[in-house]
């Protein structure tokens, strides 16, 4: 890791996550921004699939602000962290999702182990302090990525770029991991034990998900301290609390870059950190606005039965009825039967909140994915 | 090729243009309509690139109205004319432009050779009428394609596509071919010899192009009639006129399906085809509006020098003055120096037709397409 | 499902697994083979990943045998089963390991539930003999994956293609599931609880498999029988045998074909069937011939740290001494240093089953795959 | 252009030849090699196709014996000239012989016009000396592509690369491309005009080829001084010779590092240099050995009319004769019947230079490149 200083507020260095085929290293820029003062360690990640280039804006403009304002803690910075995924072009689109050579999702490498976390409760006794417990545990964490990235055999693209991000997110105490959706509304995952921050964000719609592993970055964030409180809890009868939270940001759709939008969400992670006295400003505060919520499994994706060529007839975040008209599908094949265009409806009241970004589809193409029994968290 | 009646007026049919790698044939619907009254021929084929798909919507609206309405000549749809193009995915977008195997552009592989017309020409005398002028010089074409696919050694995958859809296209008198721009207005390619045809169409922007042969269809289509014309004029010294057109029209952006905006274009093809006196009803005209020209030499393509993330500032088909800001490049490895942000500015006054379709970029990315000198062509 | 008579004793249908962007269906040959003599029924599918293609050659030849042979029970034979992948070219080679849309592993979507076989066993009791056993648990299993198809939303497209195959392989007693490596010896997965059937191959590299289920075929097809024979054993203490096994082959490379290897295939699995008693003849019976095998947590993968272009220095299927020099890899940066030639070596002694089948490599590419601590299970 | 000094000898220099959409410069390196000595300048680049990395392994040859050997005039070694290329995988392949984005073949973008030279030759007087020509030509084709990459609308990616690698090349007397086939023998292809040359490399296989510029390098590099020579020859009715050649050699197949190999390569490389004076040494020199040769137009491309899967029946330098066997397709769905496999015949005498790599092709796919009519060189 190479340094730069920008100033005495603010460092630059680089990781190298990767090696092309030309022997040449493919670093990540990263942004260190602290005034010295005591505070919570925030870590912002962009654009670890390669299309999803609108977080970059958002770090853009973050950056501009920290330049010049003064905050408690530390600001981790990460744009652009998947320098591969953003450099694979196909056709004129870029092939951003998985790595091109086996198909593997660029944000499903991270590191969870929950057998660790049982471990790792039988050291802990009923007076050790929560910031005793909290640095153990990091440092333990921090040492079985390490190890990971150390084995003998080597390991995966995805995996090492994923775990040489993760080593500097589990220093952190809130993580932000900045993505977007195809043609989709901004939304935001919340893990459950977290719900109030659904509240500190200014995004309408808001995706509350378990304490489950899937291999992303704010699971593999929220996963080890959610399970760590839970058994602490139990083992104590007490009610641990870490503070460490980590969310999955949407900021809109994807292969969009907007400077103006990137403002506004850049203001509304200023506005979460306020809630968290990072800011010594008042200007910043999440917005008054109607917010909705959902669990995981309410969260449906819709999948076309025909393939065909798609006109996606309501848009990300209309709130739809059941029997509506959400897609018609021409059949290039039957133009003069009425096979021609087919309508596909709405299976129950809905909200879609992303649809495909094309309109060639094979059967089996998830065309949306939608709120159902959706619930009020707050009003305009 | 296999043959069904759909009804007295309308047959479909099916021409194998391919085979896959399954040994499975890839067939074109070609839809054959006629009253038996004499008239034009009227070819229309659509999405010869696969990701433009919004051709295959008008012929839908276009194959609906001529169920129901008498035409005079013979109307030959030929929607999804590439189904290699159509079903080639990468990620989520279709990677229609050129075939994925050699990157040979889908087209660009029609026939012309000048010297046939040469040659033909010595064989016109000036007592031959225009009827069998024409008849002979069409056979004369439709042979030498024959030949072309007939050759012992075979031929490329494109270059056959294209040769079958030409021996079809060779016959009629009136040639479109519907295209789609990547983010784009609705424009048309126009041969000089026909320029008057800009006023037929409903379509604000016309582009006019000189009788050279670069490999696709409207080229392919009037190149050869054009050259026969200026031959036997030179030869005779008066002026034939063999009433062949051929146009490109640009239906809109690549990737998108809109019903109503197809229904829209449908119209604009029946206004020309009005013009033609192939309609037996009055309803359709080309619309007073205000159409735009440029001289190919004057259709000029903005590069950028950047590699980086960029903001589209000007839409398809405003008016921008020189020096105007086009395009925002956000460069992720400099977000905290001025390189972080450049502005792309306007060359000198002009109309962008079309912009790129995603927000990531390397140098040397064809940003826009603009007119530059343009002229009015006919006011609202 | 259309079905086509070949001959009294061949049947040949067509299962429609999906529909492409121009909305005609992709259709899946499906030959059944009898002489409706009583016996064991046997699936054979090849090429689920489009680039391996031998397998379709073997089918080739069995089927040329199964003409003019007679058996006992039946055999089912499904050539070129994903039609989608077989015909995704990324230039000149075929992308057909994954969903081009999604980078979705095309034999990961197949059905498998442990707690459907839990519940099933509750209904189990000890006078129950094994063909019912076999038959309701059959019958529940079709079920179950006949909701999965039907349910309202929507299923993504490689589980539509792998549980409509399924539907077919659920009713066999031996399933074969054609593969190809990248650049491969001849291999195959066997199921630890069906260790002996290692012999009845003539294939000389073995790995066992755990009960684990990961997506693939084999194990949706072995997991429910061994998980059921396993609960049973235990109810009742005495050993439950349902004669159900599957097979994950490794016929050599991807992107290859060759006519004569296939035939030895063929003769390979003729010799497996031979012990099962489907054949009549007495001219096929497994080879004697070395055969190694290695438990899945001893089949090691290694990956490169380094990018660069790499000579591949083993030969798939050789014996490596710790320490060889596996693979150089060039660095075309530094030609002039001691940098631009690296060595890769054994990191224990090994057998390289198969290598990466590209010379241009990122860092974190699996080069090889390999036997470690493998042992003997027949000689030569 | 950034210069590092590796010795007294040698010195390392970077061009930067694109961007990236991280905004990071991909860099070429240069290496210039020289003894102060007089003597002609070579250029030797490898790689411009990303796929064919071969000839990298040549130049890391070339370069260990240049390091300790003293040479006239001076050897420019560009390895790896198309980061962009070579970086870009598909599935585990690399998709190297076009820009993704829009098809653009990479070795087709170089500067060439005829009325440049017809318009130089007016400015040659009969008393102007070969060496005062010669520099005034190549100061007036430098400041060609200078202006050319100067524009105000920029250019394309693919075409920018190639004209700054153009403007080193124009500097040398003598330009080798290192190409490699698909699965291919050694090759080269020789301007007529230095017919000589074929003697003078160590390759089996010559294509003489004429003076048409198609937009390769080797093209771009020749053209000029074959149409300047003669145009003089006409003028003054003399015969001028500037003694500029250029070569592509093809280097065996895609997709492989072989280091062995590469130095046998290297050698060939040496020999050529030792006929034109620029080796101290006595040790190398042109191979005695069979060479053939072929015009251009007898050099043939073999198409399949099948889609389907093929075994290649006959290897690169093959000799075949009329009608003999050169492939076998298998129709995957048409087993049971004879078209089951198809065979694809020799249309007569030829030696396949060059095969498809892949098994799987569509119809129109071009299986093999063939001498025909060729003739013998020299013998062995």
């Amino acid at each position: 890791m190479t340094k730069n200083i920008v100033s005495s507020r603010i460092s630059k260095s680089y990781i190298a996550v990767a090696q092309n085929a030309s022997g040449r290293n493919l670093n990540v820029p990263v942004y260190r921004i602290s005034d010295g003062l005591k505070g919570p360690t925030i870590y912002i990640q962009s654009s670890i699939h390669g299309a999803e280039v609108q977080g970059n804006v958002v770090i853009y403009h973050l950056l501009q602000w920290l330049k010049s304002n003064t905050i408690n803690g530390e600001v981790i910075l990460v744009p652009n962290c998947n320098p591969v995924g953003t450099n694979i072009k196909a056709g004129e689109y870029t092939l951003g999702r998985f790595d091109p050579v086996n198909g593997t999702n660029w944000n499903r490498g991270y590191y969870y182990e929950k057998d660790q976390v049982t471990r790792f409760v039988e050291s802990v006794t009923e007076d050790e302090s929560i910031t005793s417990i909290k640095e153990r545990f990091r440092a333990q964490i921090d040492k079985s990525i390490a190890n990971k990235l150390a084995q003998n055999w080597g390991l995966g693209l995805a995996q090492q770029l994923n775990l040489k991000l993760q080593q500097i997110a589990v220093q952190a105490d809130y993580v932000l991991d900045l993505h977007n959706g195809p043609v989709s509304t901004r939304h935001v995952y919340i893990p459950e034990y977290a719900k109030d921050a659904a509240t500190a964000f200014s995004i309408p719609h808001c995706i509350f998900i378990p304490n489950v592993f899937a291999g992303a970055l704010d699971e593999a964030c929220f996963c080890p301290w959610w399970t760590l409180q839970d058994a602490l809890d139990e083992k104590f009868g007490s009610a641990y609390d870490f503070g460490v939270e980590a969310f999955t940001l949407e900021m809109g759709s994807q292969e969009v870059i907007d400077f103006a939008e990137g403002e506004k969400d850049a203001n509304s992670i200023l506005g979460y950190l306020a809630t968290k006295n990072v800011l010594h400003t008042q200007d910043y505060a999440p917005a008054k606005m109607q917010r909705l919520g959902v669990y995981l499994s309410d969260y449906k994706t819709l999948f076309t039965d025909f393939g065909g060529m798609v006109e996606y007839c309501v848009a990300p975040g209309q709130h739809v009825l059941s029997g509506e008209v959400m897609a018609r599908i021409l059949n290039v094949d039957e133009l003069e039967t009425d096979q021609g265009m087919q309508e596909l409806r709405a299976p129950c009241d809905l909200i879609p909140i992303l649809h495909f970004p094309s309109a060639s589809v094979l059967s089996g193409t998830q065309l949306y994915k939608c709120f159902t029994k959706y619930f009020t968290l707050s009003e305009s």
